[in-house]
């Protein structure tokens, strides 16, 4: 643990919602669990809330340490702390698991009330609106009537802006990143096929592996794999390992040679024995089915007009997965519906990861945002 | 089985090599076969001969019909044919599967005469370097002291800079299409996925599943539909699959929803049935290893220096796997060492793929540069 400008020692908690929610899909679950953490004090006008929307494998666990033997912080420790952009001295923050997450909130891991079993492949599919929903029914839990702001990017950003379509009175500022609007069918490709590399695993057992003791390791390795190509950019991967070599001269075999080809692996076995493979096919669902100018006739403009947050919007050059023009697509319709909108596309190497990373004219632009919301709640 | 501008139907033929090839890895094949077409007339001179190199799933059928009732020609017929850029009233087209390949020539599926079982997983790593060796066998067996042109798109342009490199005097034209001097990171990366698909396959049984009547399906299918989003671009797959979905409404379920997700499993049951998988592990590694400037001290310049051939270079404005930089920095490479080289980049929406279809431009170019190759033999 480091405790340099981090909140320090955190505790998730588990926050109990015994009414039935009513999924986009038609679907109900007649109880759930949101696993959460804060940071920060939240003032008595309740004004200085700030959600945290988690990408396809975050969580809750958004900055500091569980214990003192922690090596890592929460993913986005970087960005959220004392002094930090997201200040911890200003804001009270939350951040939480999703619903159909692994990480505590109810989702496939967890028990059905009604069979008494673990759900597993009996999960149903979420959407975006339905975290939506569902995170408003967590705002209620903490008295927060509006955020000052919700902040998400990648998959995050997409809850970040259906909230301004949702509940248009409940945010002030959505801070949209590295995002798209909805998925282009090279997304949905690439999600397909990690769908395809789980459920064709021989150890899925049509979702319910768990209760055949086992998990499939092989297709979320896979799925993982190919997942962290698309969140580099060809150039950092070029910069980074370029075609160094780990073996002397070429094996003519399959074992590691490119310094790539280890990196790739380890990833892909770390993230198989962390992540539920039931969550992974949800998650990537709920990022193609998002489309929230579809309720407003493909027409993203009138999905806008009604909104009243203020946006600010960042992508980055190098990002392929969610190019900067998807970005630009976006403040083009918040433009033209009279919204507010502040945009900023970031010379970067990191490709889509670079929304985790700190290139300094992203973190500056964050810094000044996000001071110019806490001079508003000032004011 | 079309007959218009085509070269009509073709037999494959299996030419045996007795004597014991030396591959780069250090072993030996103590003998192979090589499966060929060919389509138009040797000159008397043997001056008008064209090798056709594949690409990582390509053959020996490059045109024309095996059968009456075959529905598909080979995989260049657009591009070689009576009257078509690679014209075979003017020239003697060769056609090869190249060693390790599945389609006739000496591979994983051929009996291993030292232990008269298949080879499988014994079969040896090959190399750029040993096909263009084996190629050359092939031209001497012909008869054929100096190929008018060696053409070939992706990894078959890989075969066609080799050529030049190791065999100055027996190339006069090098067509390099859509391909790369090396590998990138990012190139290298997603080929290290494709081949763990395969080999962590239930089904793999470490490259000797044959022998457990079995094959492993399931890797093959997700390395393909893999291989084919990067093959596509992201705006041609927009244009030609969108987010149009075959079902009314969304499913909430795993089963194919978007278009997309159908054409690529489609493409991915369609490969897994016909593409042996040790072959496409050996396809991908002789990609990786290919760097021609590595025994030359990584200076291309200096392996382009001993270089006779005349040079056609193009490339697709969309493709991302092998971008027009890659191109770019072969012409670079070629003008500082002196050769001559013409360079066409082509607007098209095709990606990768475009090397095997028809924008105009490209099909214009080529025509006329072996317009030239033909003027050329005639002077």
């Amino acid at each position: 643990m480091n405790r340099a400008n981090s909140v320090g020692l955190v505790s998730p908690q588990k926050i109990p919602f015994e009414s039935p929610l009513l999924l986009q899909s038609g679907q109900t679950l007649p109880r759930f669990d949101l696993m959460i953490e804060t940071y920060g004090t939240l003032n008595e006008a309740k004004s200085n809330a700030v959600l945290i929307c988690h990408a396809l494998s975050g969580n809750h666990h958004v900055a500091g340490y569980h214990s003192e033997q922690d090596k890592a912080p929460g993913w986005w420790d970087n960005m959220v702390g004392p002094g930090k952009p997201i200040d911890t001295n200003r804001f009270f923050v939350v951040g939480l698991n999703n619903l159909g997450g692994c990480h505590g909130s109810t989702g496939p891991l967890s028990k059905n009330p009604e069979t008494g079993e673990e759900y597993g492949a009996d999960f149903p599919v979420v959407t975006v609106k339905d975290w939506v929903k569902s995170q408003a029914m967590l705002a209620d839990y903490l008295g927060i009537v509006q955020w000052a702001a919700v902040v998400g990017g990648s998959l995050g950003g997409m809850q970040a802006l259906q909230w301004t379509i949702d509940f248009p009175d409940r945010v002030r500022h959505a801070l949209v990143i590295a995002s798209a609007t909805r998925l282009s069918a090279q997304n949905i490709a690439f999600n397909d096929v990690a769908r395809q590399a789980i459920i064709t695993d021989s150890n899925f057992h049509n979702g319910h592996y768990r209760r055949h003791n086992t998990i499939p390791r092989r297709g979320l390795r896979i799925a993982r794999m190919m997942g962290h190509i698309t969140y580099l950019a060809e150039k950092g991967m070029g910069k980074k390992f370029g075609r160094s070599m780990r073996s002397d001269g070429y094996q003519y075999g399959y074992d590691v040679e490119f310094e790539i080809e280890s990196y790739l692996r380890y990833q892909g076995d770390k993230f198989a024995e962390r992540f539920d493979g039931n969550t992974y096919l949800r998650m990537t669902k709920a990022l193609d089915y998002f489309a929230p100018a579809d309720e407003y006739g493909n027409d993203l403009s009138a999905a806008l007009s009604h909104v009243k947050a203020k946006f600010f919007v960042a992508s980055f050059s190098t990002d392929w997965r969610f190019a900067p023009e998807r970005s630009r697509a976006l403040v083009k319709h918040l433009v033209r519906a009279g919204k507010s909108v502040q945009y900023i596309e970031v010379e970067s190497y990191h490709g889509h990861d670079a929304f985790l990373m700190t290139d300094e004219p992203y973190v500056r632009a964050m810094r000044a945002y996000i001071n110019n919301v806490y001079k508003e709640l000032q004011a």
